[in-house]
């Protein structure tokens, strides 16, 4: 987790959402990758999508079967389903998302039998510090 | 949805699970694109997806305020969120998908306070085809 911090702050200083994820095999670290929708101007570009397509592009598989992600907030639901098609093993995410999450609150992604793999998941992996990043970047935005 | 139905013929050409999808501003296609999964190792390139980042790549905006969707299937959580944070205005989908749909069915992304923008979205539109384009993928796969 102390890789997407990294993450969701280097993508707090380019001015994105400070979000950041990582794929992982073991103890290797396949992919990582921070919030860039500003920047590709892609509203697909959320941390977690990039790592997926990247670590995909690693192994030249659309699967990451046995591989997990750490994530520094809780997933939306285009990232959630997306961490499902690539068939990761376990979530680990940061802060929870009231707002817009969508593995605890609002869609629910995993919760329905349309969803063909569910990933084990664990929340408030170091939640105090992703929130603050998050907290810290809107007061920032609110100036 | 001609031009979706094109696209997904050109998908299940590829060996691609047939779906298509286009990107209109008024009567201009923006960006067309099938299903691209396989060939791409990306398991979030659905047609939605590629057609929503080709339609953003042209406008250099993360948002496609004003503009269209055209997809042949009811899109999955991850496209119909996609489709949300693009801020599509309406949506036309063509065939139901009671197994994986993520609009009408399962995780209904649209229907919850976590989602900060709702298409108009209007179903059915050419489902027979593009529903016969699936069947017939699926069928030819099991031979």
């Amino acid at each position: 987790m102390e890789i997407a911090l990294e993450e969701a702050r280097a993508a707090g200083a380019r001015g994105e959402v400070p979000v950041g994820a990582c794929v992982v095999l073991g103890d290797r670290v396949v992919a990582r990758a921070g919030n860039r929708t500003r920047e590709l101007h892609d509203p697909t570009a959320h941390a977690e999508v990039l790592a997926l397509r990247a670590a995909c592009a690693v192994l030249g598989s659309e699967r990451l079967g046995g591989h997990d992600l750490y994530v520094t907030l809780e997933p939306c639901p285009m990232c959630a389903a997306a961490i499902s098609f690539a068939r990761i093993g376990r979530l680990y995410f940061g802060a929870s998302d009231p707002k817009s999450g969508g593995v605890t609150v609002g869609a629910r992604v995993y919760s329905h039998p349309q969803c063909h793999h569910v990933p084990e998941v664990y929340d408030g992996i170091a939640a105090g510090e992703a929130e603050r990043l998050l907290k810290d970047f809107f007061a920032g935005r609110r100036d």
